[in-house]
């Protein structure tokens, strides 16, 4: 009979590869940990069914002694699997932190390699576990529906680039499940128990003290959670996308936006639409005080200054607030 | 020179009081804690400056030993501050557990009172710190926004009665201090440290955790992240109340909605719209689970049959999903 661990991952990554066309190439990230390594497997064997073309792409941020010899144990157990394997050796910077920076270089090496093979999609293998620890993540920045979203089980981005996460739903105990059923030996990753980095306190003490203290059942639904905010996120931005245009106008070195408009606006647009237009004027992401406090050259007009703010400044001139860059 | 607590709590209050008329009666809810002593005593002096007319009201649950002589010394404490004292004793049940009928009947007793004093508002006691907790408490429920969204600082309710929360913004720390400084005794409930309460394990266990692990600041951004949320729920709730007439239709036992309607929203909308038509007509509140079943009849219609929710059933007629109380 089968593992039930093993049809769950399968289950998981065949719903997943639903939207991906037969004989269409997708790439598997593979760090050789269990998630990636469970998600290879049942890749591998949904990919036979559908005439799928799998690689995998292990990328050796030389971060560690014996990178290397882990990125070719990974390679081998997915060339195993009937994947070609590809590895690749980055250097990491130290732009934000080595997580960010790690990351950040990771990505750039999947979204090249799926540009390079035509990928239809590239799977990732974060699990609820992960999403969990992303919630509890934003939760601490305090930035609201955005930053506890968490990962989107599908997501296209601008580069072309889709990214599925067939195991979001599945807890991380199942596919160390999956890997033993099918006798794959996981890489324990020893960045995963040093607390310095903040994702693992958030794993190894704040989860069990929730789960503790709020009953079990934490980890899904702070899952749960960021489903729905996720698709608060959306909406809001579908609604953007469909009224910015209207609503804003290009001034001479900035950008102008109708007071009537965000008038009209419930607050929660309002500020949307605030962020958005210093956002994708000037690369800027405004602070809550900071948006509060434009919002207010509309709600509580009366005869306020030019507001100084990161890259830009913001004064009502009449009907409109307009944003300028500052000299 | 005024002790800067107080001059904290002070502020707050009066910005809370500009949307209530001078010369109206006000009343306070008073444990005889710190942050209700705190909320009286900064009450009683904006109220003085606008003629507002003060009275107290204090619940006497009758559940711990001496909780007459704590209702009678919160009683004194406000006629010292020139308060109107009110004490009533009420039964508490125990429907949904002694906490929520504690609250129950304790808010029962609030509109009450404001109703028979033609009270213009209610000003409550909660601060940051209730705040915080109560968003991580809707964290473990996982129901999204609404549960995130925690305790608003100005409310109408159906009864007409308007909530204001005038210390939401203020840490409990802040409210001791104000005490202290005007040499008020606040009363220590031994419930705030019987553990037995999912709230005072919140406070006690999760929140110095969530310090520690995330670093300082996380009851701030608990707080932030619970307005930026109520922002949202209200702006969805706004968009449902424009459009909800036009898109349902009452129908025999039940109440049908159109399928083009539902399909033309984006799903926090869509799941929304299902929810609030379930629960104003069946007066049950729909699980996540039940939501997206419901919501499959108009994204992924195979004609399947009839979904049988708690109090009523769903089902696809034509180009409406129809929603008929249950036999």
């Amino acid at each position: 009979m089968l593992d039930p661990a093993v049809a769950a991952t399968r289950l998981a990554v065949r719903s997943s590869l639903a939207a991906v066309p037969d004989g269409s190439v997708v790439l598997v990230a593979l760090s050789g940990g269990a998630d990636s390594l469970a998600l290879a497997a049942s890749a591998a064997h949904e990919a036979r069914a559908r005439g799928i073309r799998l690689a995998s792409v292990t990328v050796d941020h030389g971060l560690q002694d014996g990178s290397e010899a882990v990125a070719r144990r990974a390679a081998e157990q997915a060339a195993a699997l009937g994947i070609d394997p590809l590895v690749v050796r980055v250097e990491v910077g130290d732009a934000g932190g080595p997580e960010a920076a790690a990351r950040e270089a990771r990505y750039g090496v999947l979204r090249d390699a799926a540009s390079d093979a035509g990928a239809a999609a590239v799977l990732l293998g974060h699990t609820l576990d992960d999403q969990a620890e992303t919630v509890l993540l934003g939760l601490a920045r305090g930035a609201g529906a955005t930053s506890l979203a968490g990962m989107a089980p599908a997501r296209d981005d601008e580069s072309g680039v889709r990214w599925l996460r067939p195991l979001l739903a599945l807890r991380r105990s199942v596919t160390r499940e999956a890997c033993a059923a099918q006798a794959l030996d996981p890489w324990e990753d020893p960045h995963n128990a040093d607390e310095r980095f903040s994702r693992v306190r958030v794993r190894e003490r704040v989860l069990p003290v929730l789960e503790a203290e709020l009953g079990p059942g934490i980890a899904e639904a702070l899952a749960r959670t960021a489903e729905q905010l996720r698709e608060d996120a959306e909406a809001f931005a579908e609604m953007i996308d469909e009224t910015i245009e209207d609503i804003v106008e290009h001034a001479e070195a900035g950008i102008a936006v109708s007071v009537p408009a965000l008038a009209a606006n419930p607050p929660a647009l309002r500020h949307r639409i605030i962020r958005h237009v210093v956002g994708s004027e000037f690369g800027v992401a405004l602070s809550r005080t900071q948006t509060l406090e434009v919002a207010r050259l509309v709600t509580d007009w009366s005869g306020q200054g030019p507001i100084d703010l990161p890259g830009c400044e913001a004064a009502r001139r009449g009907a409109r607030v307009v944003f300028t860059a500052r000299a």
